[in-house]
C-alpha cells in the first residue's frame, strides 16, 4: 500500500546539481523558500565526475556564497591555456588579456561544498526522490509529482517549478511538450578520457591540434591527471591497452613529453549541442543541463548553469516577493543570449581544434590559418580569453 | 609562314593585372628589368570589373608608387563597414579599432593608373600576347613561349619567370605539374551582382545576414551602385525581372530602404577557394590569382596579390642583384602564411554571413550567436577589423 505526502513550498527545484543547489542558496538569500529533490543519493551526487573549469564569475559567486570556499585552497587558479599546433605551443595569457582567470576545481568538489552548506542552512533537500511529472505550470500553483525510494508518493505544491534535473530532465517536457523539442547537434567524434596516477605534465591545460586529432592535457591534483583525446563516438573505452593510450596521447602533443602512470578510469564522452525549444513556460523554467548541453571543448557546461540561476534567482525574487513579472518574462530571451554565445564558442573551439572526419587538405590548412590568425593577434587572443574566462554575469 | 622573335630580360612577367604591373614597378625601382605580356588588349584589361576594396597597406603602396594616385581623389576612404543581422546594424569602426581604413576604388581604375604609369616609364609591356608554355625553370635561364595576335612566335629568355596570369595561369602547371594541383573548395552558393543607376543607399558597405540569405550593399560612385545577394550557383542572371531583383535585395536588408534605379549589368559570381600546391619552383613563382582564389566576402582578392608581389620583389632583388637566395627560398612559406590567414578570413566572413543550404535551426542560432559575440566584443570587432583592413605588409 502506497502513501502520499503533500508538501508546500515557494519554489520546487528538481535536481541537486550545481544549478539547483546554487539556486536554492540565492533564493534563500532573498527570503524565498524552496524544496530540492534529486533521484540520486548524496554519495552518488558527490561522486559525479564532470567538468572542472570554473569561470572567474562562477568563482566570484562561490566566494560570495562562502568566503571560505575550498575553491581557493583545493582548487587551482589557471592564468592561461596553451593552444598547441604544428608542434608549437602558444599561451593565451588570461590576466594579461582580460584581467580574469579560471579555476580548476572539479564539479564534484563544488557539489560537496554546496550540499554541506545547504544542509547546514536547513535546506529541505531530499535524496532518492524521483520526479515523475510536473503539472499546472499554466496556473499559479504548479506541482511536482514524485516517488521516494520507499515507494511513497510525494506531491509538491509550489509557486514556481525549476527544472535543474540535467539532460534527461523530467521538467522539460512539461514546458516544451516533448523533451526532444529543441535545437540539436551531434558531432562526428567524441573524447576518450582517462584518469591516471601521475604527476602533472604541464602547469596549465594544453589544447593540442595535431594531424592525428585533438588532445587535451588537463590536471586534477598533484597525483592524479585527466587527459582526453579525440576518438570515434563508437569507440570502446576498454579496447585499447594502456600502452596504446599513451602512444596515442604522446603522438598528439608533439613537443611535450607526457608524464605517464597507471590509468584507473576511462570513458568515452560523446559530443552534443542542445538548447531546449523553450526555457520557460508559465510557472516553470529550465536551468543548466536541463536547458542546454554544450560540447566540453569550451569548458562552459557548469558555468552556463551558474549564469542561468543568477538570472532566474533575480527573476523569481521579483516575481514572488514583489509580484513583478518583467524579469521572468524576459528570462528565456536573456538566458538565450548567453547560451547561444556559449554554444558558438564551444562549437568554435571544437571545430578549430579537432580533425573533422572527411576533412581534406584545404580544411586542414584553413584550420591552421585560423589558429595562427588567433594566436598572432592580441585581439584574437583577447576574443578567445573573454569567452573562456566568461562574459560578465548579468 | 610564322616568324619567331627572341627577347631577353631579367624577369618575364606573364599577366598585366595588378600583380604583374605593380611587380614590374617594384622591380624597376630596384634596377631590375622586366617584360610583361598579356593576352588581352589594353582596353580589355582596363574594363575588367573586379573587386573594389583596397586595404590600407595596398593604398599606402599605391601612394608610394605615385603620390598623385587617383585613389585619393576618385576613390573613397571607408572608415568602417556595417554588419547587419536580425534587422539591426552594427558598425565596425576601423580607425577607432585598428587605426586603419580601406578604400573603395575599383580594380579597373588601379589598372588604368598602373598601365599609364608603367608605359610612361618605358616598361616593355606587350598586349595581345598569349603565353603557351614555360620551360627551363629548373635552370638559370627559364623561358616563356608565346604567340602574338599576328601569329608571331615569341621566346622570352629570362632569369626568372613570374606567373601573374590569373586563375587560368599558364605558368602554374610548369610549377605544380598540373594546373589543378592545389587546395580547392567550392561553396554551395554564389553572388548575384548588379550595377545600377541610383544614388548610394548607404555611406559604407553593409554586410547583411538575413533569414533569406546574405546581401552586400556596396557603392561605386555617386550615380552608380554595386549590390549583391546570395543565390544558387546555377542561377541564370537574366531569369529575374528588375522588380524581382529589388524585392529580393530589399527583403535581405530589413531596416534599410535601398535606393532603386535601372539595372544595367548583372552577373553571377561563383564562390571558390584555391591555393596552388606550390607557389615557387626553381626560377619561377606565382602571384595573385595564379597562386590563389578567395571568395569575395573578405574583400581580399587584389590585396593578397599586392602582398605577394611586395614579398617577391624583395626576394628577386636579393636573388638577381646580390645572388642571395634566402628570400626566394622562403617565398612560398612566407606568402603561404598570409594566404592561409586570408583564406580563413574569407571563409569565416562567408560562413558567418551566408545561409548555408541545408542549415538547420541550430546552425542558424549558432550563427546569430557568433555575430553577436563579434559585435558585442571590442576584441571581436578588432580581430575582424585587423583582417579586413589588412595585416601589415612584410
Amino acid at each position: 500500500m502506497s502513501t502520499s505526502t503533500s508538501l508546500r513550498t515557494q519554489v520546487a527545484i528538481v535536481g541537486a546539481g550545481p544549478a539547483g543547489l546554487i539556486l536554492s542558496h540565492l533564493l534563500a538569500d532573498a527570503g524565498i523558500e524552496s524544496i530540492i529533490i534529486d533521484q540520486r543519493s548524496r554519495e552518488e551526487i558527490e561522486s559525479t565526475i564532470r567538468a572542472g573549469i570554473l569561470e572567474q564569475g562562477t568563482v566570484d559567486l562561490l566566494s560570495a556564497i562562502d568566503p571560505h570556499t575550498r575553491v581557493h585552497t583545493v582548487g587551482h587558479r589557471h592564468d592561461g591555456i596553451e593552444l598547441r599546433f604544428q608542434g608549437e605551443g602558444h599561451r593565451i595569457d588570461f590576466p594579461g588579456l582580460v584581467g580574469r582567470s579560471v579555476w580548476l576545481y572539479p564539479q564534484h568538489e563544488v557539489l560537496k561544498d554546496m550540499l554541506a552548506l545547504r544542509l547546514s542552512a536547513g535546506q529541505d533537500l531530499r535524496f532518492g526522490v524521483t520526479a515523475s511529472s510536473v503539472d499546472g505550470i499554466d496556473t499559479d500553483r504548479p506541482r511536482v509529482l514524485a516517488t521516494t525510494e520507499t515507494g511513497e508518493q510525494l506531491v509538491i505544491d509550489a509557486d514556481f517549478v525549476v527544472g535543474a534535473d540535467g539532460s534527461r530532465s523530467v521538467v522539460r517536457p512539461a514546458i516544451t511538450g516533448d523533451a526532444r523539442n529543441g535545437y540539436f547537434r551531434e558531432y562526428p567524434f567524441a573524447w576518450f578520457g582517462i584518469l591516471c596516477e601521475a604527476p602533472p605534465s604541464a602547469d596549465e591545460l594544453i589544447y593540442s591540434n595535431s594531424e592525428n586529432g585533438f588532445a587535451l592535457i588537463s590536471q586534477r591534483s598533484p597525483e592524479v591527471q585527466r587527459m582526453y583525446f579525440q576518438c570515434d563516438p563508437d569507440a570502446d573505452p576498454n579496447a585499447m591497452s594502456e600502452a596504446e593510450i599513451w602512444e596515442t596521447l604522446q603522438a598528439r602533443v608533439p613537443g611535450t613529453t607526457l608524464q605517464e602512470g597507471p590509468i584507473f578510469q576511462r570513458d568515452v564522452l560523446r559530443f552534443r549541442s542542445f538548447v531546449a525549444q523553450e526555457l520557460r513556460g508559465g510557472r516553470a523554467a529550465l536551468v543548466g543541463d536541463a536547458a542546454h548541453t554544450v560540447p566540453p571543448t569550451g569548458a562552459k557546461g557548469m558555468n552556463l548553469a551558474v549564469a542561468d540561476v543568477v538570472l532566474l534567482a533575480r527573476a523569481l525574487d521579483d516575481l514572488l516577493t514583489r509580484g513583478d513579472e518583467r524579469l521572468i518574462d524576459g528570462y528565456a530571451e536573456t538566458a538565450s543570449s548567453r547560451i547561444w554565445k556559449a554554444q558558438h564558442f564551444s562549437w568554435w573551439m571544437t571545430s578549430m581544434l579537432h580533425v573533422q572526419p572527411g576533412a581534406d587538405a584545404f580544411d586542414r590548412r584553413r584550420q591552421l590559418g585560423e589558429l595562427r590568425s588567433v594566436v598572432e593577434s592580441e585581439a584574437g587572443r583577447t576574443y578567445l580569453a573573454e569567452a573562456y574566462t566568461g562574459w560578465p554575469l548579468a
